[in-house]
Parts: C-alpha cells; sequence; structure tokens
C-alpha cells in the first residue's frame, strides 16, 4: 500500500482548496487545475503531463492498476495525499468518484508556438459556452487530426472541470491556443491559411466547398453562432443542410460533421 | 394561475410512482414514461403526443410560458398535480428542475409499420448502453433525416429519462422500432435494403463507398461493436479512419459522421 499523508477532515486546507479549484478564477490564479478518475490521470501521465499532487482514497478504487498509477505519479514528482471517504467525496467532481483525483499545473501555447502541417489543418472556435461541448470539440479535433485547436474571446476555458473530463484526455496531446478573435483574424490572414466559417446565413454547401489547402474551421457560440467579425473576415461561409428539427445538431456535432468532410477532401 | 390538487408529501402514492417511473421495469408494466422540462413536453404535444398527467411546482418556473402549457396540457386532456418544491425536487430527475414533469403513454412501432422513402434511408443501431448517446443518435438521425430509427437487441430503452432528455424532443417525432437483430436481419433483407456496418475490422473506407439506394447505416454497442449475426449478414462492412486516440470518437459521433456521408452522397 502507498503511505502517504491521510487527510479526514473537510476543514483541511488543501480539501478546501480542491473544492476552489473548480472556478476558473483560482484555478487560474494558482496555475493548477484538476483531472479526476484513472483514465485522465493515466492519458496525463502517457503525454508527460505530471501531476503536482495526487488525492487517493482507496475506498473508492474501482480497479486493479490504482496502486501503480500511484507509484508512477509519485516516481515522476507528485506529492501523494490519502482522504478518507468522505473527504474524498467532498473534493471530487463526479457523481461515482474512482478515488483519483491529481492537480495538474496549466500550460499555455500562443499562435506563435503552433507548429503546423504542410499544409495546415486548423479549428477555431469562438466564445464556447459549455465545457461539455468544448471537450467533444477537442475529441474531434484528435479524431480529425488537426495541427491544433484555437479558442477565440473563451468563455468557458480548457481546464474546467467538466471540459476536462469531455475530453477524455485529448486536452493533454491536443495543442490548443486561447487568444482573442482580432489576434487570430490578423494570425490565420498573415500565415496563409484561409477560413471556413459555419453559419446558417449561406446557401453555399459546405460537401460542395473547395477545403483543401491552408484551412482553419471556424466554429461560433451555441447561443449566438460566429460574432461578425468573423462573418466578415472568413474567406468562406458554409452551410450544413439538415433535416428535422432546428436544433438538431448541436456545435460539437457541427463541427464534428465539417472537420470530416475536410478529412475526405484533403484525402 | 392554474387550479390543480396540491401534493406536498414524499409519502404520496403519485410521488413514489414518478421515482419508481425511472426504473424500466415499472415504466414498461405501467406503460408510460417520463418527460421534464418546458421544451420536452411542449416539443411532445406539437407532435400531438399529449401527456396523460402533468406535475407542476410554481416556485421552480424558469420563464413566463409554463401556465400557457398547462392550460394546452389541459385542454388536451392531462390531469395536473401541483407539487411543493420539496415534493418537485423529489421526482426531479434534473439537478435543477424546471418545475414541469409529465407521464406520458409510451408507443411502438413494428417494422411493417415503416413508411419508408424511395429510396429507403435508415439507421439501426444494435444495443446501445449510454441513454445519452442513444439521444443524441437519434438527433443525428433527425438531422439527416432518415426514415427511421430501428433498435436492435436493446439494452437501453428510448424511454429511459435520460434519452428522452438528451433526445432534445426528437424522440416525439422520428419513427423508433425495436425488434431482434435476426428480425431485422430478415426484415432487411425482404425489403432489398442494403446495409453499410461501421467497424474497426475492415480497409474499406466508408467515404469510398457507395451509399446512395436503399440503404440502413448499422452501428454496435459502446463496448462490444457489432454482434457477429450482423457482421455477417451485412452487404458491406466500412470503416472511417482517424487519427489521435483510438478512443475519441465514440458510438453517436461515429454514427453521425457516417449519416452525413451518405447525406452527402445521396444529394
Amino acid at each position: 500500500m502507498i503511505e502517504a499523508e491521510l487527510i479526514t477532515s473537510l476543514q483541511n486546507a488543501r480539501v478546501k482548496n480542491l473544492v476552489k479549484l473548480r472556478d476558473r478564477r483560482p484555478r487560474n490564479q494558482q496555475g493548477v487545475f484538476i483531472a479526476e478518475g484513472y483514465r485522465a490521470i493515466s492519458r496525463a501521465m502517457e503525454k508527460d503531463v505530471n501531476p503536482e499532487e495526487v488525492y487517493f482514497c482507496p475506498d473508492c478504487f474501482l480497479g486493479e492498476n490504482e496502486e501503480a498509477l500511484l507509484a508512477q505519479a509519485k516516481a515522476r514528482g507528485a506529492d501523494l495525499f490519502e482522504l478518507s471517504k468522505h473527504a474524498f467525496e467532498k473534493v471530487a467532481y463526479r457523481d461515482r468518484p474512482e478515488g483519483l483525483l491529481a492537480v495538474i499545473k496549466q500550460w499555455s501555447y500562443t499562435l506563435d508556438d503552433l507548429k503546423l502541417s504542410k499544409p495546415p489543418f486548423l479549428l477555431i472556435v469562438e466564445s464556447i459556452e459549455k465545457p461539455g461541448n468544448l471537450g467533444t470539440i477537442l475529441r474531434s479535433a484528435d479524431a480529425a487530426g488537426v495541427d491544433a485547436v484555437i479558442c477565440c474571446d473563451s468563455v468557458t476555458d480548457l481546464f474546467n472541470p467538466n471540459a476536462v473530463r469531455s475530453s477524455t484526455g485529448v486536452l493533454f496531446s491536443m495543442p490548443t491556443v486561447s487568444a482573442s478573435t482580432d489576434e487570430v483574424i490578423q494570425w490565420v490572414k498573415q500565415n496563409g491559411i484561409r477560413t471556413a466559417a459555419t453559419t446558417p446565413h449561406t446557401d453555399q454547401i459546405y460537401t460542395d466547398t473547395d477545403l483543401t489547402g491552408p484551412l482553419a474551421i471556424v466554429m461560433g457560440s451555441e447561443q449566438f453562432g460566429l460574432s461578425e467579425k468573423w462573418l466578415d473576415a472568413c474567406d468562406q461561409k458554409v452551410l450544413i443542410p439538415m433535416a428535422g428539427q432546428a436544433d438538431s445538431l448541436n456545435v460539437a456535432m457541427a463541427t464534428l460533421i465539417t472537420l470530416f468532410e475536410a478529412v475526405r477532401q484533403r484525402g
């Protein structure tokens, strides 16, 4: 059994801070975020993203590999803390906690850090509101093989616990940049990257549009779609025609469809 | 204000029964299911699916149209019951209840009831496990304009509260059939419907495959994929090539991609 300090009190400063880290401001002030569960923590370490701290609760363990994961985290420099079941349930974000929770340092890339393919293939999203959508969008981007995901005028940050969870570990491998819409528009133009923005306000069907070459797919927010800035600046507006209810496709689904059409065309 | 019997006790038989209806067996025994929230109930009535009973809690109302919805439900024959906030929170499935919950009669179609387009375009899913995936799949099928969704060897039923919720009302308009894999295989063959089954066990890329004509896309379960029966019986196995992590695309995402490729090809 792994040896670690045992914390049982809900008044413990570490326990209180873990609860705080669900909110964006303390996350950003401390420059860390939380990854919960076996899959997320093991995916992080697979990508050489090593936790600063790991909190565990053997009473909640579901599998047999938790000890090995803890040993690996410790070998990579993490401080380990054992929590009582009561304390773990307090800090866990999930309904059915798996007894593993890591505090990981945030990172950030700038547009200039990005390594682009030849030709570049990017996904740009603007002001996505729901963390679950942001995580699903990261998965779609990963499956489509984009170079990076660029978040303009972020409303939800990538380190939100639901975004981390719903990205199923893609967060740890996909290059992501947060920047203002103005910066990103300038950057794509400087780099000769063509932008295809999905919107209902066009007749140009996405499958009839050339999505080869240096390309960024641009997607707007759930409620408001793309800003006027993007609609003015993009090289091409494209429409996904759909049957049925107007809201059957959400932004994550529209992103997936558009990315895979680009993949098809790009061969 | 709408007049209705006020229920405050958690021991009330109706309250207890609403909680029971979260489970499949009592749902099926009673032949009803629950739709929660303004959107679901109004979508149901738009499609002439009229609630048997509507439970409401004015303290939880978020908007201004709830009274009109209740009046409409009553006019269409629903019995109304007002619940105290305490009682409503007991029966609500959602974390932040909107104060509206309807009991609706289940329905069922058989394969012979289906009205097929010329050429037919169907989605077949086998043993989907997660209700949220089933609901998302219904949305995708709606957006793609399929004739019907056929569920083989159902593990999760369409009337599961999470399936109802995640279908965002599509459940009330999309024809759905539950049948055994054997029955469905026989039926598609009798009706000359070609089947394209997605699986990792082929080199045939989905975008290189003819998806025009009388077609059913066939998708397997989250954990096990398609059964041997389907893999043997299908006319075509198709692969969605993907970059990144092996599990970035879940079954709902793979369904969406395949359906929209078929839509593209079918013009």
